[in-house]
């Protein structure tokens, strides 16, 4: 039983005419006008496959297809309909547009699970103007609740909860979240990869084990604005060329951390901003990712020496503000061994890796057994229009997910526990 | 005979009350009720001194204390009097009221020059909101014509004609600049110096052989932008990265030249400048003073070829578009001998050196003998409320001056060329 990979890519470029760019990509945030028609076909397309569709509180769309009743509760395979602004067809679609393609092919088969099995399709995942990104799972899982949004609005004064409601949620809806959780079993997610690892060891997919923390603070350097001109290189207290050497450093450190740590510099402004003028201060902010915290904090720990002799050095005053920890989520390693075990039944060469950037899948880890498949992007771009991932690729990911859902339905035992752990991502 | 510095330091922070700012500074750009108001009282103080007062075309206020006639034209002493936003009471003020304070003087005592003697105030010296700093020298020279101003507006759409008419100067007035050039003998520029040179070796004042050249350069490095977290260091084409380095790279270079060269880069801008994505572009001006040609272009290539290497080790691109290469002016060698000779006959200690800002004098070298003295500033601070000399050191230098001015009037023979050189000032 094989995944319809010929199927799956003309979906893909159907869903992709929703919300298509000028730039030719696709800008289809939640409750944009292309997001409420892409929604509609959604529905419509899952309750022509037979499947009872759920629309939860957070406009979640959950879409059920019945197994024996041998075992309780569902197996879930999804991610979300949404994207950035020109941005691509895969980030997101591919995951629920996959989903729909193991149901069609199950069905076709006329296999029949023990479990449940459910495709979801989360509302809201990208950054959006709501400043609430993986909003639909945060959602789910009870870290965002009715009370923190009745007051939410985007910039042009749009209430969040008005666009819930008309999308088929709404606030009233949010308390039957918790026992929805309850019934589910496992959480599959597939993704696109967003990076190269895949592409430099040329390995068409991953199974993901966690989800990498991460730190960011604000930086504020401040040095001395003076003329550009009048004053000698020996008087100054230039707070950019102070920002520069702090962040080769950051880059340094990195590096040389050989294990998977990642550092960046995203955002810098200059103050005053002037070609005249010796810049007085400079504010970035600076984000190290790595998968455990203590990796995370190893490396924080040397940049941070090396910025207090380089402001000792420089004259300047460093100020620091952390206003995100968040730590790494382990996934669930029963799942990560069953796709594992999958991969090799297929005999298929796959990696083992943290995915680094935050996913739906990692809110569903708090509350289910929750793993990741990432296929391999081309040039790892991603949120553009050039995003792709080779057909042939995606079917082995595919096929991958498919068979690694018939031996979770098969080896899974009846989840007893209740999720505690990985209170802290955000 | 000696300057009053009691009295000038009382004229300064009467002047000072114009335009008094919020945050304890002066804001007193050209054309500001702040600005008109001290127009008035200037020309008021000039007539209440027997001077005869002429406002050129530019704007630019005249005073004329007439000489014996045994020799032609005017020697002139001035600066200007509009400041930048929440700037000091010293940077324009000085120059003018000691110009002021020195007729005061030689009325006193009596002592009539056989050269006339004037003082200037030129209009709009500092960066302004028409975009047009030593806007009154420039057009005093013929470097600005009526035809290049006419429309000229600033960001409220104000006509700078309409500024100029209400000043009682006007675009019709400028074709009688050139006569009144053609009778100036030699000028003199007092100013604070903002930098540190004269504090670091603690000496009270410079007289000034030039005029530093300045070039400045936009530079666009282009890299890739990408997922923070998703890309490995090794997978990187980070624009601010490569910035950064080649900052250090400059910083380093103007360093190593050991020649007064200066290079800074005050205003930069990172793009898409989110905490999240690799930056893919950095924007940045990039600027090199030198007191000569030579040194300038020696240190940009310099810097130019570190640049090359960091480009290629980091697979960033980097564009490069020069739009200022305004050459160094070497000031009057009489003026500046009469003036060293001067300090030495006082024997007050005094440096010599380049200015590492265009000033006024910069572009009355064009036209006539000029050069400058600085006075040492507190600290190198300027454009800003703390900007401060101390009376001490402005007495020396306002006592070189008259001095000077003395002995220009015995030893400068009448002016017989026609001042060809430095047209590249800007």
């Amino acid at each position: 039983m094989q995944v319809n990979v010929e199927r799956l890519m003309l979906d893909i470029e159907e869903y992709a005419g929703y919300g298509k760019s000028d730039q030719g990509g696709v800008t289809r945030p939640s409750f944009s006008q292309a997001d409420y028609e892409v929604r509609e076909r959604f529905i419509k397309e899952l309750e022509n496959m037979g499947l009872e569709v759920t629309i939860d509180g957070a406009a979640n769309i959950w879409g059920r297809l019945k197994g024996t009743g041998e075992k309780h509760g569902s197996l879930v395979i999804g991610s979300h309909l949404d994207s950035v602004p020109n941005g691509g067809k895969y980030d997101g679609p591919l995951g629920v547009l996959m989903a729909k393609e193991i149901i069609e092919t199950l069905l076709e088969n006329n296999v029949t699970l023990d479990h449940d099995l459910e495709i979801v399709s989360f509302t809201a995942e990208e950054s959006n103007d709501f400043n609430l990104s993986t909003f639909g799972s945060r959602s789910f899982v009870g870290r965002l609740n009715a009370e923190m949004l009745e007051n939410i609005c985007d910039s042009t004064g749009t209430r969040l909860s008005n666009e819930l409601t008309k999308a088929g949620g709404g606030l009233d809806k949010f308390s039957m979240m918790a026992a929805m959780g309850k019934d589910k079993q496992a959480f599959i997610e597939l993704h696109i990869e967003q990076g190269q690892r895949l592409e430099s060891k040329n390995i068409a997919m991953a199974v993901i084990d966690r989800v990498v923390g991460t730190y960011r603070s604000n930086i504020r350097v401040i040095g001395q604005s003076n003329h550009s001109g009048t004053t000698m290189m020996e008087h100054r207290q230039d707070a950019l060329t102070a920002a520069a050497e702090m962040i080769l450093a950051l880059e340094c450190k990195c590096k040389e951390s050989h294990s998977g740590v990642v550092g960046t510099v995203g955002k810098l402004n200059v103050s005053p901003n002037a070609a005249n003028i010796i810049p007085g201060q400079v504010d970035f902010i600076f984000e190290v990712r790595g998968e455990t915290e203590e990796k995370i904090q190893h490396t924080v720990n040397a940049i941070q020496d090396v910025w207090k002799e380089i402001a000792q050095k420089r004259q300047v005053d460093v100020q620091q503000q952390t206003f995100l920890d968040q730590k790494p989520v382990v996934l669930d390693g029963e799942i990560v061994r069953i796709l594992q075990n999958a991969a090799n039944e297929m005999e298929e060469p796959f990696m083992t890796f943290p995915s680094m950037a935050v996913h739906d899948a990692a809110h569903m880890a708090t509350i289910t057994k929750s793993a990741m498949v990432f296929v391999k992007s081309i040039d790892g771009k991603s949120h553009c229009p050039e995003e792709y991932s080779l057909p042939a690729d995606i079917e082995k990911a595919g096929n991958l997910i498919l068979r690694g859902i018939m031996n979770m339905d098969r080896e899974l035992s009846q989840k007893t526990m209740v999720y505690q752990g990985n209170q802290n991502i955000q």
